[in-house]
């Protein structure tokens, strides 16, 4: 595994592999890595010839007050884990934000409910990041994991919008056996949070199933469920909310394809889950309207 | 001359080309070609392998109330003058904003003057679509004119930003025979405001060399002597200003590397022009600050 601090060494270390015709595969991280960035780096190790990683923790997407200086890291194991996953190309940019950085890319609306309305900057701070590090490796593919979901559609969105030449794969949350959703930030928890922790994968899923079964039907109905699961733990919920899948869009009452999103703090830990759901659709019109769409 | 409508297969055509070697430059224009734009593409075809040009006169670049619909259109004449001048790839993209489109891609502080006072999101609507150019058309070198001097500027920021791996090459302004710079806009000139149109240019020359001299010294002095020496003409300044060279900050009293740009009305037409200026350098001072920085 072969260590690039620039740009320009990274992107002709990229351009030789592709002369060769390699299909290079890119995973960006935060470092500290937990079995979810490598189920990525797996993914892309089975799909691509040259596997690229990346560990930034991106200033860009802290907002004030946040965690950046205390985000965990851990590099010499980061390198170890890497290694062993046959990673060819590690990218650990330095000076990333010279003097003067002035550009922002930012994604309309997307970015605007979820984390976005409680993380000002956060996700223009991602797309920033990401649209560089896709420009000095130029990926064919770009692996995401789905527990930042948000995060996902966003940039699957800059990525059609910028005709930015790579495929986005989006993979599964890993979790842990008690269902938690592995994060970098699960660290922060106590042994007693900690126990507690699986119960916020557990109400989203009980509410989802509300909802699939019909039984929850309304987008305000949707958060209070999960709240009151989450009652009596020491959990407080920042936000729950069902939106449409693909737009992030509120929808009420819930039909369709939908995503349940949420975030709670947790002692020192902001932890962030999600669960796709498939409402029912509404009941069937009348024949007048029969081959109509259905809002 | 090749003439390629998608994103996918002009990045295509170009990822052939540089497999097998070849050193790519790319001219982005709006069409409705004149000299200055043929001035990009020699020096790209001087410099480089193969040579892309796209036209597109992109919407978002436009304000409310602007000059979108009626801007001069001749795409016969444009391709004949593309293929003499021996254009290779020729980019006009079709649906280029897919609905539900929201990505944008900004340049904070040197878009805030000039221009971008008068214009608003007119060099977001820049950034973004050379954004996606640049990753359709992935050229090592790209070509600006100078005459579009903040967008040259801005533009060069954006890419060292980004880390896009593409160098800025910025061409001299093409001027008619009178000194007026040429620019599609200057079809909108009547005859009698065609025979105006010099005095812009001279007047900023003018002012140039009073500033060169130290005649002129305060920035608001630079800008009334553009005013002043327009008067009795049609022209109606709209701006005039000299700035860092690079930065395009504000510096009073003026000293060093500047520009002096400016915008005119002059009948229908908006006209913008610049001239490097080199300012004399403050008086020397004493002895113990004689190596410290000078601003």
């Amino acid at each position: 595994m072969r260590i690039l601090r620039t740009a320009s060494n990274l992107n002709q270390a990229v351009r030789r592999a592709r002369a060769g015709g390699a299909r290079i595969g890119f995973v960006p991280t935060m470092g500290y890595l937990h079995d979810g960035h490598l189920a990525l780096v797996r993914a892309a190790r089975e799909e691509c010839d040259l596997v690229v990683a990346s560990i930034f923790v991106n200033p860009l997407q802290f907002a004030a007050g946040e965690d950046l200086a205390k985000y965990p890291r851990d590099l010499p194991r980061d390198h170890r884990l890497l290694r062993k996953a046959d990673v060819d190309l590690l990218f650990e940019p330095e000076n990333f934000y010279p003097e003067g950085f002035a550009t922002r890319v930012s994604v309309e609306r997307l970015g605007e409910r979820l984390c976005g309305r409680y993380r000002p900057g956060h996700f223009v701070g991602v797309s920033t990041v990401v649209t560089k590090l896709l420009a000095a490796a130029e990926p064919d593919r770009l692996y995401l994991g789905r527990k930042d979901y948000q995060q996902a559609m966003i940039l699957t969105r800059m990525v059609a919008d910028l005709n930015l030449p790579v495929r986005v794969v989006i993979c599964p949350t890993v979790r842990e056996a008690d269902g938690l959703a592995m994060s970098s930030r699960n660290v922060y928890l106590t042994p007693e949070e900690r126990a507690w922790a699986p119960n916020f994968y557990r109400a989203l899923r009980a509410t989802a199933l509300l909802i699939e079964s019909g039984e929850v039907r309304g987008a305000g109905e949707a958060t209070a469920e999960v709240e009151r699961r989450l009652l009596g733990s020491p959990m407080r919920l920042q936000y729950a909310e069902a939106l449409t899948a693909d737009d992030l869009a509120p929808i009420d009452p819930l039909t369709g394809d939908l995503v349940l999103a949420a975030a709670v703090f947790l002692g020192k830990a902001r932890l962030i889950d999600n669960v796709a759901v498939r409402a029912p659709r509404p009941p069937r019109p009348g024949k007048k309207n029969d081959r109509g769409r259905r809002v």
